[in-house]
């Protein structure tokens, strides 16, 4: 392999000026992939975040900085278009949803008596989903906090990861499957549905109760989810998806 | 002043165990006013969060670290009743609302279907109310990303600025007020009004739109929401606070 993209750390979305949702990810192991791969004399082009842990600074690194979902689709599509890869290793926690409307409860209570009003029994989910698409009238910058419960809407974000194969159909995908306190067998599952969904040929599936400082057990799963390895640290992690990217381009 | 209490970053609520909402605050400021106490030779204990910029290591200096409000109310408790603050400068961005319910379209649409059949038209704000208190039956501990809508409840958190005075009736109070674009008329009623509440002693209001990088317009409030001081970077305002309390406190 000559040059790879790696993504890491995870993405914020606005809620308004002053406030996000922040997806929690300390961009350690996509960090700790970067080196190594650094030292095997591969090329990183590096997307991360702010408050991620970065790799230390080598010639063969360029680091990109994106916020939300929105800047890290245009810089993959960048980088993508105009860059050929061996492999996208794309571990970055990017958030499933962004903020689209905010109430207080009392003008979420007056949206829903028109919405009522306006519609026959039962409200469809269509009906319910004006509420969460609608603009409100005046757009706060910073959100009031002279209520005392407020309703926040979220509205799904594109499915990223999909431009991955499809702009470079030949390149090598590693994606990242994170779930809590499942068992191995659900999140062997749910991760090998989401990788076959985005046309990846790897998944690394961990679970959040199995990561504890040091220790990060990942299960390495090919592309028909196959158990292919299994690794206990992060460096340990990462030698093993640099080892089986490497087999993989060989032949 | 022999020893003072900064507050100083901005806290992060939960949503699940990888997403929180986060209140934005590099800490920079809180950070500036204790490098210059601790020249001064005011011991300083100081409470942060983990993303915040932090005073340089300092024989004067004790750290405290928190994540949410519920950690910050117990920090500041423990600490105001177990020493004796000349002041304490509250600087930390702390979240008014917390994450209390979420529910995917689906589920929020079925959920008001029902709230509609059992009530009479038009719903109150306490019968909408109970849609954001109600704790699902199901508690995720990551939740899916299958729904093209979240509906996200969040239920205001207690003043936890309020404890100051009540536990410590006689240390010197500054607060912080921050908004986003208003007029300064606005900025100072606002702001007088909110330190009033908490029976603040200063006020340093400030508009997100007069910071960027080391420009930083502040306005320092007395107790009765008269201007007595002007700074336009952050040193300038960590000299003019520290100022004030000194010949406050020697009254």
């Amino acid at each position: 392999m000559k040059k790879i993209l790696i993504t890491a750390g995870g993405t914020s979305e606005k809620i308004d000026q002053v406030r996000s949702i922040t997806n929690h990810s300390t961009g350690k192991l996509g960090c700790v992939i970067a080196n190594q791969a650094l030292s095997q004399g591969i090329h990183v082009d590096y997307i991360s975040t702010a408050n991620a842990i970065k790799p230390e600074k080598h010639f063969g690194l360029v680091t990109y900085l994106i916020e939300d979902t929105l800047d890290l689709k245009n810089q993959l599509t960048d980088l993508l278009n105009t860059n050929t890869y061996d492999a996208v290793i794309h571990s970055m926690a990017v958030s499933d949803f962004t903020p689209a409307n905010s109430y207080s409860i009392e003008a979420f209570t007056e949206q829903l008596n028109q919405l009522i009003t306006q519609s026959d029994a039962p409200l469809t989910i269509e009906q319910v989903s004006q509420l969460a698409e609608k603009a409100q009238q005046n757009t706060e910058s910073k959100i009031s906090s002279k209520t005392d419960y407020l309703f926040l809407t979220l509205k799904k974000n594109p499915k990223v990861i999909q431009l991955i194969k499809q702009i470079q159909p030949d390149t090598l995908l590693v994606s990242f499957k994170l779930l809590v306190d499942v068992s191995k067998e659900e999140l062997f599952k749910v991760a090998t549905e989401s990788m076959m969904k985005n046309h990846g040929d790897f998944v690394l599936a961990n679970d959040l109760m199995s990561i504890k400082g040091d220790q990060h057990l990942g299960h390495l799963l090919d592309k028909d989810g196959q158990l292919i390895g299994k690794a206990s640290t992060k460096p340990a992690i990462a030698s093993l998806i640099l080892a089986n990217l490497t087999k993989e381009g060989v032949h």
